[in-house]
């Protein structure tokens, strides 16, 4: 299966509007910086694997007709230092950015299109990398899957959210493709419903079996034998396994321990932050309340105080596993240090 | 403190459309008997204590002016059987149809005057009778409550739900009344809204000290240790103490099992359904999948499969108690048996 939401073609990227789906199939073409930071920035491009490549793509773009070196390196310094205002998280983005950023400096030469092809070459092979990596993690996340599984997951972590097939998604497209019978419950993912929105829109495109339900719903689904396995991606991995991931991923994590269900973490080894030695070190970013007072800017409440945290951590005893695209490990410190 | 969402006067019942709130504050005025079956039927008036409570006065309304003892006695059989159709599944409706239909098939005299005596005195004395019961009920569950607690509540079980205190709500109320100092997690209880909406509106006019969360964030704060106390409503209760509650009530109970936090039903003795044995023998009632793909009629997801159960059941051992009007009770056979 292949990713056909992201195309990369005469120095433009077409993509979908996220923000406008389901309801709209609004396709968008990035030329300008400007165009890539606002699709960046209003969320038209989400999840941080693509978020990371679209960045690349929109340097690329930003300096395909210049021809003075001198010009060019300065493009690429503002443009990088201005995409980089565009979301505060995604590891990737900065990842990027950063890589960008160190070959213009290093570069000594006086050609723009040697400059140019090196830029070029380290974007598409990100992007291609970013492709394998999720490849790999669903080889080894298939493996899990048995025929008539009902699986449960959570947000969205597909093809909408990375150029490939996805993190936890992607190992549910395997399972497609290999022809398993399976069958996906989806939580709609309050707040910002990534789930009923977008998992819901790319399971429809795919043909894959699935119920949407609310998030509240999960509970009774555990206590009727109707989930036998979880996947979920992850934002941030701390070194001991405690995983930062979109806000209700704890609850689900409980919830499995409790019924006694497989529970595992499906994400690139990327993830992992080297600066986190337990959850504790992870800030968990609080938004804007608007967007739980609000659904899709429609106002269900006048409350005035609001909780609305982007992510919870669920500790690593709770996790069965991690599935990176070097094999599955136990959520430990000494099979993490492994990775590295 | 006194509900004042419910006014009885001049055969007419005064009451706010909570299909309408929290956004508008529209207070309707129930006449005619079809005021009174629109009302239950869309959801104006809701919550089962407080539905019995508007059939009762909605048979009264309509025999005030008959002065004609056999049309009065074929009006209250005929609009009895019509009320009865506006909701299937409130015990109490029933409850108030079938009694005010006794006394009516009962009654040998010729007095108009007499029979409405009859059927006013009841409806009223139901009336206080829920009044007392919720105020009963906060009493007992009040002495739970030490100063500076978190309370996680579910739904909307308050002066909205009840012509009282309300359940849950209710000692929530009794402990501001008491000038506790408290706060109160309220989760949105999506598929309806029913937190986000009516129990914030609620809060706010009572001056109550809250957090509107969605109900996915309900982890989270166990985890970070935010939750002191847990109190619910409950729809129905087996005889083993299994209780049906509203949908998403079952993972407050697991979450509070796992972390150590009371977690107590409260509920008239009216909701013990001597026909359950246990929550094996309560049907859950499965609802329109609109609600779940819309949010206020406003479409959020394309899902062609959807699962909308309209409450959970929450088995008896991960209840600490049960809060009646005769007190509080483990949820155990025993101790529910010596309540009847």
């Amino acid at each position: 299966m292949k990713n056909k939401f992201f195309i990369w073609k005469n120095n433009t990227l077409r993509t979908i509007n996220q923000k406008k789906l389901p309801l709209k199939e609004e396709w968008i073409e990035l030329r300008t910086i400007k165009d890539y930071f606002s699709a960046i920035k209003e969320l038209k491009v989400r999840g941080a694997p693509a978020i990371g490549v679209c960045a690349g793509f929109g340097i690329l773009s930003s300096i395909s007709k210049i021809n003075n070196i001198q010009i060019m390196k300065k493009t690429i310094i503002r443009n990088c230092n201005y995409l980089r205002t565009s979301r505060p998280t995604a590891v990737n983005l900065f990842y990027v950015l950063n890589k960008i950023e160190n070959i213009t400096l290093n570069y000594n030469g006086n050609s723009c299109i040697e400059l140019k092809n090196k830029i070029k070459k380290f974007v598409v092979s990100h992007y291609k990398y970013e492709v394998q990596t999720c490849e790999k993690m669903a080889n080894y996340g298939v493996k899990l899957i048995k025929n008539n599984m009902n699986i449960l997951t959570h947000c969205n972590t597909g093809m909408l959210a990375t150029p490939g097939i996805g993190t936890a998604l992607g190992i549910i497209y395997k399972a497609k493709e290999k022809k398993k019978n399976i069958h996906v419950y989806v939580p709609e993912t309050r707040p910002l419903l990534q789930g009923g929105r977008l998992t819901i829109y790319e399971f429809e495109k795919a043909n894959i079996l699935y119920t949407l339900i609310t998030d509240n719903m999960r509970g009774l689904l555990f206590k009727e034998n109707k989930i036998d396995i979880v996947f979920v991606g992850a934002d941030r991995i701390a070194l001991n396994g405690d995983t930062a991931n979109k806000i209700g991923t704890y609850e689900s994590a409980v919830l499995a321990y409790y019924h006694k269900i497989p529970f595992y973490i499906v994400a690139p080894i990327s993830t992992f932050d080297k600066n986190a030695k337990t959850g504790k070190n992870i800030i968990i970013e609080k938004r804007d309340p608007k967007e739980v007072k609000q659904i899709l800017n429609k106002k269900i409440s006048i409350a005035k105080n609001v909780f609305n945290p982007a992510f919870d951590i669920t500790p690593a005893k709770l996790i069965t596993g991690i599935i990176t695209e070097k094999g599955i490990i136990k959520a430990k410190r000494e099979c993490i240090k492994k990775l590295f």
